[in-house]
């Protein structure tokens, strides 16, 4: 089974979110708006014994700030373009534990935190979205209290199977 | 917010579901397949106070079996082709308890159980697609033990906001 671990932001980051990624991201129909904490990754372990391991790492965050104040882009690596988010203590701290306890190796960059809002762009299509997306900016600030543990279908898109509270004893 | 209350079953029955979906159903891309517990709502309710009275509703029920053994049709009243679920004490009171403790009013049809798998489709799609599906039949059984609590974004999409495990002491 495929998995992935994730910050599903506010109702009112999502819509904006979806506002630009309903033209410019393919990946539109598949999940909604989100953040990253742990990229996909393959494992036989049952998504029982994955939740015991994320119980025990939401219990030790407490709920914290995402603020967003900057339309950025992943070049020259790809042509990502996304929110950035700023790195919080609990950010780096979420995505080192969701790395260190879970299956799958090593982080294959370094962490920057985002919500995408558009990908798989030409390079042309890149330099024009980039540049209006930019000068529209963002400035977002809310509380994350949870976060997803969501795993893939044969179709591509993502089924959410667990939410994690931040701070919580587990249930 | 309009929120909604459902069950999103194993996998395996999602990506049958799916299967069919892909073809027959235009709400595909919007969320995946799941059992429906409590139709969409509006609320002006915030998610906590809603998941509060969640988190009571999932305490009072154990884990149980879902049973799906036929493709059915709610014609003469529409055209959705579904799994029908057997319909088991748990599911008929969750079904009672989310719409006697939630706000939005009464259920508008008895309670009938099911996985959508086809909908809208014209008279003559639907005489041949249920006629097809069927005959294909279906077989299923696995352990349902949470729901959970989704809630619409501006693009008719659903986001997942919690999880409610079964038999469980809230967080």
């Amino acid at each position: 089974m495929k998995y992935g671990i994730v910050i599903f932001p506010s109702k009112k980051l999502q819509d904006l979110a979806n506002s630009y990624r309903k033209r410019y991201d393919p990946h539109y129909a598949l999940i909604p708006p989100h953040l990253t904490l742990r990229d996909a990754f393959e494992s036989d372990e049952p998504a029982e014994q994955i939740t015991e391991k994320l119980d025990e790492i939401a219990k030790k965050y407490e709920p914290f700030n995402l603020t967003i104040r900057k339309v950025s882009s992943f070049q020259p690596i790809n042509n990502t373009i996304h929110f950035k988010a700023e790195l919080t203590d609990e950010l780096r701290g979420l995505h080192q534990d969701l790395y260190d306890q879970l299956p799958g190796g090593e982080p294959e960059h370094p962490f920057v935190p985002h919500v995408t809002i558009a990908q798989k762009l030409s390079n042309d299509e890149h330099s024009d979205v980039y540049g209006s997306l930019r000068m529209l900016g963002v400035d977002h600030e809310e509380l994350i209290d949870r976060f997803h543990l969501v795993y893939q279908l044969e179709n591509g898109s993502w089924s959410a199977y667990e939410t994690f509270r931040l701070g919580k004893d587990p249930q």
